[in-house]
C-alpha cells in the first residue's frame, strides 16, 4: 500500500480545453499494485507552478509517488524535466532509461522523451509523456521495480538484494 | 527542410594536421533528411571556444540543429560534452542513450562516448563522436527521431502523439 | 597494470557489524585485468566522508580508477552518487547506462542502481551495487571497454577509433 499523486502538465487542459485521458491510465496502473491516489491536478506547463506542486505534495502531503504526465517531450514549453530536476535530491537515472528504452522497442521517437525520475526526501518522482499510450508504456517499463523502490526508499526493505 | 552546422573538434585538425573525415559523413546523411549545412568548423578541443561558437550558431545563426563531432571520449582534452552542458537549457538524455546502446552493438567501447544532446532556445545540439565510423553510426541511432524531434522543436509538430 | 582503490560504503560494515563480501570479488576482477588493488576502506553512507576519500584516492594517491561498491539505491542513506558527483568534473554517463542495461538482463530492480561514473583529473570513479552479484554482474558489464578506457585516461591510447 502507498500514497500517490498523479499531475498532468498541459497548458490546454489546465484552460479546460482538452479532457486529459492519462490521468486514468496512471490511476489504473498505481491501483492495481496497491497505490491509493490522494491527489490529481492538470496544471499549465509552468516551470515555477510544477516545482510548487512537486514541493507541496512532497513535503507537505508526503506521498510516496509521484506521476507528473506531460511536457517531457522538445517543444519551447515542455519543462517537466526541468521542473523535477529543480526539486529532486537524488536522481535515479535507471528509471527514465528503462521508460526509453522500453518505448524504443515501439517507436524510436520514444528517446524525444525528457522524462526523469528522482527522489525528493522521502518521496518518488516520475516523469511520463503527456500520450495515454506513452503514459502506460512508460510506467509498464518500471512496473517490476516501482513496488520494491517504494518499499526501500520507505525503509521497509533495506537489505536489499541488489542495490 | 532544416538548417544545420557541424563543428569538428580536434586539436590536430584545427592546426591543419589532420584532415578531417567526420564532415563529410555527418553532411550527407543531415541532406539525406533535408538538412541544408550553413555552418561548418573545425576547432580546437578548447572549451571556452567551443562554448563560443555553439552560442554564435544557436543565438545568431539561428540554426535547427548542430552536430558536433570529436571531444567526447576520455583522453583529458575531451571536454565536448561539457562545453554543450554549459550551453544547453534543456537536455535530450534519451538521444544520447540510443547513439550509445546502438553502438554498443557493435563494440563495448561505445559506453565511453560522452556525448550528450541538449537543447538551446530553438536550436538541438547533438554531440557524436570524432570517427567516421562513430559518427555515422551515432546519426544513425537517432535518424529516425530526428526529423519528427525537429519539427516539434521548430513548433510545427505540437500535437505529436507520443511526448 | 593500471593502479585502483576499493571503496566499500556501509554504514553496518564501518561499524564492524557485518563483513564486506563486495570487495574480494571487485578485486579479483580487477586483478584479472591487470589492476593492482593499492587502498581498500570501509566507510559509513556519510557524503562529506566519501568525497574525502574520493578526493584523496585521485588527487594524493592519484590512482587510475576507483571502484565503489554500496549505497546506490533509493534508501534514505544512500549517497554515493550524489559524493561521486560532487567530485568528479566529466561524467561518463555510458558505464552507468551499461551497467544497469546489462543488469536489467537479469532482474528490473536494477534499474534502482543510481550509480554514476566519472572522472576527475586521470583518475575514473565507478560506482556500483554493495551486493557481491550486484557488483560483479555491474563490472561485467563495462569489462569490455574498461582497460580501452584507462588507457585513454592515461594518455597512453590516443587514437582511439571510436571515442
Amino acid at each position: 500500500m502507498f500514497r500517490a499523486a498523479i499531475v498532468i502538465l498541459s497548458d490546454k487542459g489546465a484552460r479546460g480545453e482538452r479532457r486529459d485521458q492519462s490521468g486514468d491510465v496512471i490511476r489504473g496502473m498505481l491501483e492495481s499494485i496497491g497505490g491509493q491516489v490522494v491527489d490529481y491536478a492538470v496544471l499549465p506547463d509552468e516551470k515555477e507552478v510544477i516545482i510548487e506542486k512537486l514541493v507541496e505534495l512532497s513535503d507537505r502531503l508526503g506521498v510516496d509517488l509521484v506521476v507528473t504526465s506531460g511536457g517531457t517531450g522538445l517543444a519551447p514549453r515542455d519543462v517537466t524535466p526541468e521542473a523535477t530536476a529543480a526539486v529532486v535530491e537524488r536522481v535515479v537515472p535507471g528509471m527514465a532509461e528503462a521508460m526509453r528504452a522500453y518505448g524504443m522497442q515501439k517507436t524510436p521517437r520514444a528517446m524525444l522523451s525528457r522524462g526523469m525520475a528522482g527522489l525528493r526526501g522521502r518521496t518518488l518522482i516520475v516523469n511520463v509523456p503527456g500520450s495515454p499510450r506513452g503514459a502506460r508504456e512508460s510506467l509498464e517499463a518500471i512496473m517490476g521495480a516501482l513496488e520494491h523502490g517504494l518499499n526501500t526508499l520507505a525503509g521497509r526493505d533495506t537489505e536489499c538484494a541488489r542495490e
